[in-house]
């Protein structure tokens, strides 16, 4: 596998754990000869400032961004540089994630492992939305959802999937998922696990108002439409993080974004023990 | 599209209106020039004897099966004949089945059509299962179901994907399923509808004895192992059909067959249509 | 069964149909001899101004509420009048409600079957909460929900039922309801259908995030306690209709109201026929 | 509270743990002057053999029963002498059931304080059932289930409660549940828990082939009447342990039994703190 040269280091949790973690980080690549940044989102740590870069400096000159935290810190990297393309490792902070899968206790190995070429890498897909004839675009790692702004007030939507009629519902709301997000709110809402490699995307409607309506998934390359009818206000929201207000008419376009995330992992990393560790797999009744 | 010659006939009903469905076939296949047989399933009709053939003889003499009836015929025909390669049209008996989507209305335009080389080809895998060393395989279009052989009675079973360790469960048992059977007893028990062209197969514990246990989705190229453990009888059924009697400690292996069935689809076949109308999709409470 | 003298009517849908049923009524009723009055609601209707009484006039004055519209109108009647005792009957437009089930096609045989004395009684309950110890209760035929203000926000809350710790939970909010609200937002929630007779409150968790969380069920006697634990923002709702804001820390209590809801049903109601007509009961898959 | 003075012991799991508890029982109880037997259950016991003694002996001479056991252990002497109405407590190996609440690690205290009159009695109902017009009756303390005595083949069914029809259904079968059994079975079909003191039952359907099919809870006092229709072979099964054949054109009459269970229980019971424990109510996702 390639080797990674130059590297950066990112969390958007805020806790004093996490700057202990990246200075031993540090300690480690600055001592088998890897270049280490953070970025802004560590300005506060006690290091020297010229190590401290802008995002277009980490964009043109990283080659792997390591975030430190729970899987809402990967998210927030993915979102932020991960949809450019540049590879990501999430190391946590104790107990593991379903995307940050190196452990402190064994920072040391893992790094040195990673940094010999030894880890594996996979590909994650983004959801990328638009709305009406805009260009811009909103992209979401987990789920983008699309709802009232209010819990317990039905929105009306025509959902369309390559220009095919599928069904006009009353809901809550629709989650549209990845598979990286099948264990995080799709799963709450009733939707299947899928492993990260199946090439599918789940559609959840919350608390329809209808008399039949599974979760249906679809092949990844599907292009979405969803037309709002009918309804006072209605929102799009991104990974539970970013949203935005749209009107009535408009259409939303979903679909599968042109560039992958990369993530890293040790070459022990495991879908379905992470599955066991944070899903309960193992518990019974009694 | 390749255009067929050679066609037969098949039902499992046994219905009356059947042979009428079967004979108007027979007529307007014939006028077009296209040979027609039937299989022994419709030895009964009022036909001329010889049009009758052996099963070995259709395997050999055919290009297009027709099945006359609902899903379940198409099914065991899949199971008969689709396994070794056979396209496979249906003909329901005036309601939309998710497999049988020629109408029984719209039979000679849709033939007519068919026989032009109008049509649409769709793939879509059986699940085959093994036992231990032995050679001997069972198939499924729709989902093995791993179970007590009685209601409300625990199994204890490992999972194993790929050869990973997933989970130890009790459960009255484990349906695995197709996409194809998505819309079948796996929807009743929870899981999501997989559209066809999703590479995925559903694995759905019944009435289990566990906290946690949400349907999951992985991909179809992955290689299951069930072992038993500590159970007094246990059972697989295919497709609701057929079935066999496993013993404690069996190891059960599930994948993907090595071959597809192919089914023929009229031009207007959607998906989504067919969900609208069998799932009631359209239908809000009140 | 006593004989209803004075009624008055309502509406809260504002829909020209409504006037015209309203009229209707007023006419059948004045035939037969009963004083007809009109709450503020119907005021844009055009009958003679003296017809239209306050609210408090009408509170004094009326033996029989009449609500003409949807669920959502004499839900409304119900918090506004019903809850201080005032019998109340409701006329749908056409199409079968849970609580409406006058049909204005069989309008003239329900009233004066009905105003004869033939007509069945059936008490329904409200939940009333308060927050810490302000005097202040707000209501709820439906049903009482606690949640973030936002879709797929958390909040973290402990659940108390008369004074024993019964959990501490994270999720998009929980659902309290009557058996009244059984076949409502409880119901799109996964929770089950509580015939009206059983005296009982249904508990949901809405998108939990944790592994097992089966809605609850109780006896309607019961006190819960709800204390907001470590959150931004939450809020109650109360019917989908009114809701107030909570800060951290905030303590709601919620229990059955003293007073209960008297419906007046025509003797041929049923409560299966509805589940039957608007719950799609009867029909299968196919 | 009534002081018991003639105890039997009862298992029925045949584990060597059971005797060694059953021998510490013996001695504490006689200690304290109270006259202890043994049911046949317990023959093979290391003890004086005038301590065993007959099933109707033990009816007539006993004024407490103590089962020593899991739930399963207390379901099957509820069935077998519960129903005449002998107040039953039950003894667990180590982890709290539902239904067996004394731990063996604080037996002597625990019996010590329930033969001092310290202790509170739970009334708990069974469900009966009969077919057609035989008197023979069947009970079930956790629940009756209806199904075809194969998994994955339907039958088919009208309900009807108190006479009132309630609806025809397609499905693997029906669970009827009391509150008691509504964390078992029931629980893994998707049915609410309902607390111990709500009078009520619940109706689930398994694998249902019905567009909308959530649990039904009724009042307990209703009769349910269930007819089975154009279904080969079904069976009714009793706590997942007796089972009787039905035959096509049955009609089974469900009803609460009319003598209570009569548990007994130390003074620290708690239901909720058995929820958590058992049911994982307090784990959250990760």
């Amino acid at each position: 596998m390639k080797k990674f040269k130059n590297v950066s280091l990112y969390s958007s949790t805020g806790l004093k754990r996490v700057d202990k973690i990246a200075l031993q980080v540090l300690e480690i690549l600055e001592n088998i000869g890897i270049n280490v940044f953070l970025t802004e989102s560590l300005a506060g740590m006690n290091v020297k400032k010229k190590l401290i870069k802008s995002d277009s400096y980490i964009l043109k000159n990283t080659d792997l961004l390591i975030s430190i935290g729970g899987d809402g810190s990967l998210l927030s990297l993915a979102r932020k540089f991960g949809r450019h393309g540049l590879p990501i490792m999430g190391i946590n902070l104790g107990s593991l994630g379903f995307l940050t899968d190196v452990r402190p206790e064994e920072l040391t190995t893992s790094l040195i492992d990673v940094f010999k070429g030894e880890y594996s890498k996979e590909e994650r897909f983004f959801l990328e939305s638009s709305v009406g004839d805009t260009k811009k675009k909103n992209i979401a790692l987990n789920e983008i959802v699309i709802h009232s702004g209010s819990v317990a007030q039905l929105i009306e939507y025509e959902l369309f999937i390559d220009n095919n009629f599928v069904f006009r519902q009353k809901a809550d709301g629709l989650i549209i998922s990845t598979p990286t997000g099948s264990t995080a709110y799709s799963l709450s809402g009733g939707g299947s696990i899928i492993h990260p490699d199946v090439g599918a995307i789940s559609i959840i409607p919350m608390f329809p108002h209808s008399l039949s309506s599974s979760p249906l998934v679809i092949n990844k390359e599907c292009e979405m439409k969803l037309e709002i009818v009918d309804t006072k206000k209605s929102m799009l929201s991104f990974d539970s993080h970013d949203s935005i207000i749209l009107k009535r008419g408009d259409v939303v376009s979903i679909k599968k974004a042109d560039k992958p995330l990369n993530l890293i992992h040790p070459l022990d990393h495991d879908f379905y023990s992470a599955c066991r560790d944070k899903l309960g797999w193992s518990m019974n009744i009694s």
